[in-house]
């Protein structure tokens, strides 16, 4: 494997512990791109990735490695879970089109042999596994081909179109703290924020 | 302001561009660690931050100022967002409790003045924006006292309890893909992925 796939080591610093599955979305996120044919990180707001990962199980670390190798951060709302508890992530530029990355089955049940896995199982924290053990298995992850870890399909069809942004804001008639409007309620005729309205707590997901 | 609050050169790489957000987030992340004096940053899995951002509005950016400061990252679903359109983040850990940062309104209104938030709301991107005009908000905020910023509220009833986690997964009966099982749902009388389920998709949001 070439060296641009592997994190730097700030991505380690970053996700705040080794563990295979950063790497492992570093990668992804670097193929993606460069199928994409995308030169560099997204520096502000038009790469979109949407992973199928949900919570309560394992391997949902691949979002930070991907979050550092593509720019696509958390925190510029350029990605967003879709709660399919897959192993698979949709990355999506619209100047460039879209790509779908996932681990292959036999990928993740070779990689589920390894002893890392066994203390996983009995509850240990990445950070609580012998270095030995989790380095093995990184090491072994990146001898891997990509073409042994990830399986691509093309999306010509994939299409998303962020909500439309405004810098308006209210202040809460309960509470008195700012709301962006879009977030706002009425209530008893009065421009209210989601908690202090008691009103519903669902939202839809991307796709 | 102590130089312990300004984020760390690889914060602003992760991150993408430079802008007063991502620096927000990370003081207030620092601040909210030490308040329930917490040590050092999240390794695993135990420190829960919910920002009560959403999308469709700006200075979400503080959410990766967040990530970086506590390590309760999006990818080890530490983090997740409530959708109330609010500049306030609760910060959560099952041994030392919860608070609430919020930014103050006066802040916001008097931080809105600035130059940046002119060329923003033309729509110019951060990393357009020419770079004295960032830094010298960005200088500005460092040099407002935390008390001018932040608004904190102790929520002594504050709980949360993150779903029981499973290593179980089985292939789906239409994609042949890896689910968790969590998230397989039953069509035909056979196991099936969400995406070929057709089922509905929204997810209760944490609070």
């Amino acid at each position: 494997m070439t060296t641009q796939f592997i994190p730097p080591e700030w991505a380690f610093e970053f996700h705040g512990h080794h563990c295979p599955f950063m790497p492992i979305g570093y990668r992804m996120g670097k193929l993606a791109m460069e199928k994409l044919e995308l030169n560099e990180r997204e520096k502000d707001h038009g790469f979109f990735v949407f992973p199928e990962l949900g919570e309560g199980h394992p391997q949902t670390c691949m979002m930070d490695g991907i979050q550092v190798a593509t720019g696509a951060t958390y925190g510029k709302v350029l990605m967003a879970k879709t709660f399919y508890g897959k192993l698979a992530v949709t990355f999506y530029h619209p100047k460039k089109g879209a790509v779908r990355y996932s681990l292959k089955n036999e990928f993740v049940d070779e990689m589920g042999k390894h002893e890392f896995f066994a203390y996983r199982k009995r509850g240990v924290e990445p950070s609580g596994i012998p270095a030995e053990v989790t380095n093995d298995l990184i090491q072994w992850v990146y001898n891997q081909p990509d073409d042994a870890i990830y399986k691509i399909e093309p999306k010509p069809d994939f299409t998303y179109t962020p909500v439309k942004g405004s810098f308006n804001k209210t202040k809460c008639s309960i509470c008195g703290e700012y709301v962006f409007d879009r977030y706002l309620r009425m209530k008893d005729g009065q421009p209210v924020c989601i908690p202090c309205s008691g009103y519903e707590k669902t939202v839809k997901i991307e796709r």
